[in-house]
């Protein structure tokens, strides 16, 4: 159980390494075998998306999103077995925090005012 | 140990009842005993620590910040032990998440590039 208050960011360069939105945009990518299916998706510009994947596959040691021949939109794209493992990686690590501090966010959440707690459901 | 990667965001209503900035801006006010010096060392206008502070009491079933007669900027401003208290689990809470995942983030980071995981001392 992900808690939605919490968002976790890899710090590698400047730039974090992974975070919620590369980690979508990745997912997406396998998805759709396009990175301009995930841009869309993701309401992003193929502009955008080539960059974050560029950045994504400057980060690691090896390859997250390859592109088949045919140039940058022609021939496809798809997600390596190591680069589904990244993924998998980081969602785990989110849960895992998640799951440290359920009890302590139920108790905490029971400090807030009814008529706030209520419109959490909006 | 807190991963500055790590951001938690208590969600009540709309808004976030408690998050990073909230919390500083309560020691801030605690420190200082005053709105306004708060806001300037936090670089944020006065209107929007006070709006910040007004909603920080709405959230939460008793009072967190309190002033003293005299007026908006007249009187100072303390925190109250339910506040001191908040904020130190608020702490609480973001230091048990990062815990949780300090070996998973240490062999996740790993797999960073070394250049990239040199640049991070920037």
């Amino acid at each position: 159980m992900r808690y939605p208050g919490l968002t976790l960011r890899i710090l590698g360069s400047g730039n974090p390494a992974m975070g919620p939105g590369k980690a979508e945009l990745i997912s997406r990518i396998e998805a759709s075998g396009s990175i301009s299916a995930a841009a869309r998706d993701m309401g992003m510009s193929y502009r955008r998306a080539w960059q974050l994947v560029e950045a994504i596959n400057a980060s690691f040691n090896e390859p997250v999103v390859v592109t088949a021949t045919g140039g940058k939109r022609g021939g496809g794209a798809s997600v390596t077995d190591y680069g589904r493992q990244l993924v998998a990686q980081f969602h785990a690590m989110e849960d895992k925090a998640s799951a440290a501090i359920t009890d302590d966010l139920a108790r905490f959440t029971q400090q807030l005012r009814p008529h706030a707690a209520k419109r959490k459901s909006r």
